[in-house]
């Protein structure tokens, strides 16, 4: 069928209105019509092939809720005008052991990405949410509360995701002290979770006029990690670490305010690497460093019935398609509190 | 009482003979005549304070069995003529959480050293198993089941602990593949303990000339490290990687050969850093790299228990006290299979 959105037709010019098809609806399919898609800062590293990996014309966009329009036959999970979303991923091998764990985020033969994978039906690239419309395998559709501002929600298919995930794995319990790194799109989503969860929330920083805002989103305590006072302040205090920094930086401060047994987990890969971490903590206090990878369609649905529960969604600033450039320049800057939102209504 | 030992006077000249006192036998104490001490590595680097900590004189030795001489009027888990070990700490706080955890070598106010630490009895430093008989708080003496060669056993106090605590804390299952790095003192024994616990045992080693022994130990596979073409045949297919080796070395071929949700554990301290790990992997496998520190007291118990079942005991080239100096030159150059043991009853 016919869709409509805006493509980075090229790693060096603006997105721009692109006309191209989708798949015809499958028996397991569900077709929805685009409301909100979120602004990922991976969206404008594909855009601009900043890794290296991109096909063009690429549609970016895996921040996704709308309202499905009609489902194939062999769909009971949803009906026409029910509210979803989309994430990262489309679809998956279904037959590894992680496929068959639920953990299609970490299939073996790799996930297929809602853009910029292969379109296994139809041939050529999937093409993401910049668009008015899409259709995607039921298996990974996911309900969306109907009591949450719909364009705030569309952030938690990919950030609110990422951040959950690990809170879920490394079993964060009302109590606990969980650490946060960076408060942006991720990080934000991170300090709501984590204490909606009932954790004591730490916000490390690098930008003291931050404090404010992070203990306003559920921060207990704000520490500026630049200042060697502050951070040895929370010397071997906390429980888990979630580290939303992609920039290379030294691990070791946030070692150091490890308890024994603490995790410090990576949820962005840096470009060149970090300081090599410092094994005496790590071998004195058994702490580990992990990192996990977006969340399973089961954890994003979770996540979702959570925030619909708690009233959580991400702080947002809606825009039209066609400031979606002018968002990426921003961006850069660090100039949005916290995730730009494309409204698939507004005029084009 | 007095004791008879060889002691590090300073740290350039070699270990000699030294005469020096143990404190009275106390309430909790236990009183033990010391047949064999393992020459661990660590001792070399403290008889030539290569740690910058060392105290002189410094009598040296962590990995301790003997018989009960006598006990105090509190004891009574062990009587005289118990065969029994002693291995890296002879005290902690007790009152820290990872005391009370029953994980007292995480003993927030830091464990007593066997020797080299505070003795906070009649003062001065702790004095270790290079000596004829020890006085330890029977919390820390463990029981050396009857059925093992007692000289093979020393060893298991420190390098048996110091492996079997990884593979528990981990849960290492029948049928899971267990990377081991490294073929000597430490390495050596987790191929047994890892082997007998189910695994099937891949060793890594930088010497082809280790495979037969790394085989007759235990292992199902050997793979030399310096061959990619072997690294990239073991590639994700380990649930857990232990790294024996301390010298600095490049850790991203490792993740590259564990699977989804591996651990590559840590349990040496470089001089110097490690090349910083390669963060993709652990972001898209969930992968963790951590580290330990010995085990507890109980890990030691139970460790000790295993071996008896299963027969296990360490490699080891029996020496007198006289030799020790010689072993550590050894030791230098990798001349040991795979542990030095001194005789404290051989000719002084």
């Amino acid at each position: 069928m016919q869709s409509f959105g805006y493509a980075a037709k090229a790693a060096n010019t603006p997105i721009e209105p692109f006309e191209f098809k989708r798949r015809d609806l499958q028996a397991g399919d569900v077709h929805i019509d685009i409301h909100y898609c979120g602004v990922c800062h991976s969206d404008l590293h594909m855009a601009r092939n900043e890794w290296g990996v991109s096909q063009f014309p690429l549609v970016p966009g895996h921040e996704i809720v709308g309202r499905v329009v009609a489902t194939g036959s062999d769909v009971t999970a949803f009906k026409a005008g029910d509210l979803v979303g989309v994430g990262v991923m489309v679809d998956s091998c279904g037959h590894c052991a992680q496929c068959h764990g639920g953990e299609e985020q970490y299939c073996e033969e790799g996930f297929t990405a809602t853009y910029n994978s292969e379109e296994k039906t139809i041939g050529g690239m999937t093409f993401g949410g910049y668009s008015d419309s899409i259709v995607v395998d039921s298996k990974f559709v996911v309900s969306v509360p109907d009591n949450l501002e719909l364009s705030a929600v569309a952030p938690l298919l990919c950030a609110g995701v990422t951040t959950w995930s690990p809170l879920q794995h490394w079993k964060v319990q009302p109590g606990q002290r969980v650490g946060i790194i960076g408060l942006g799109g991720l990080g934000h989503m991170a300090v709501k979770l984590a204490s909606a969860l009932g954790a004591e929330v730490v916000l490390f920083t690098t930008s003291p006029a931050k404090g404010a805002d992070a203990l306003r989103l559920g921060a207990s305590q704000v520490v500026v990690s630049k200042d060697a006072e502050q951070m040895e302040s929370v010397k071997n205090s906390l429980d888990m670490i979630l580290d939303c920094v992609a920039a290379p930086h030294d691990l070791d401060p946030y070692l150091n305010a490890l308890k024994t047994n603490g995790h410090l987990v990576l949820v962005g890969i840096p470009d060149s690497p970090h300081k090599s971490p410092n094994v005496t903590p790590i071998v004195f206090k058994r702490l580990s460093i992990s990192g996990t990878s977006i969340g399973s369609i089961k954890e994003t649905q979770q996540m979702l019935d959570f925030c619909g529960q708690h009233n959580i969604v991400s702080d947002v600033e809606v825009i039209r398609l066609d400031q979606v450039e002018d968002a990426f320049e921003r961006m850069l800057k660090g100039d949005v509190k916290y995730r730009f939102v494309i409204d698939m209504k507004a005029g084009r």
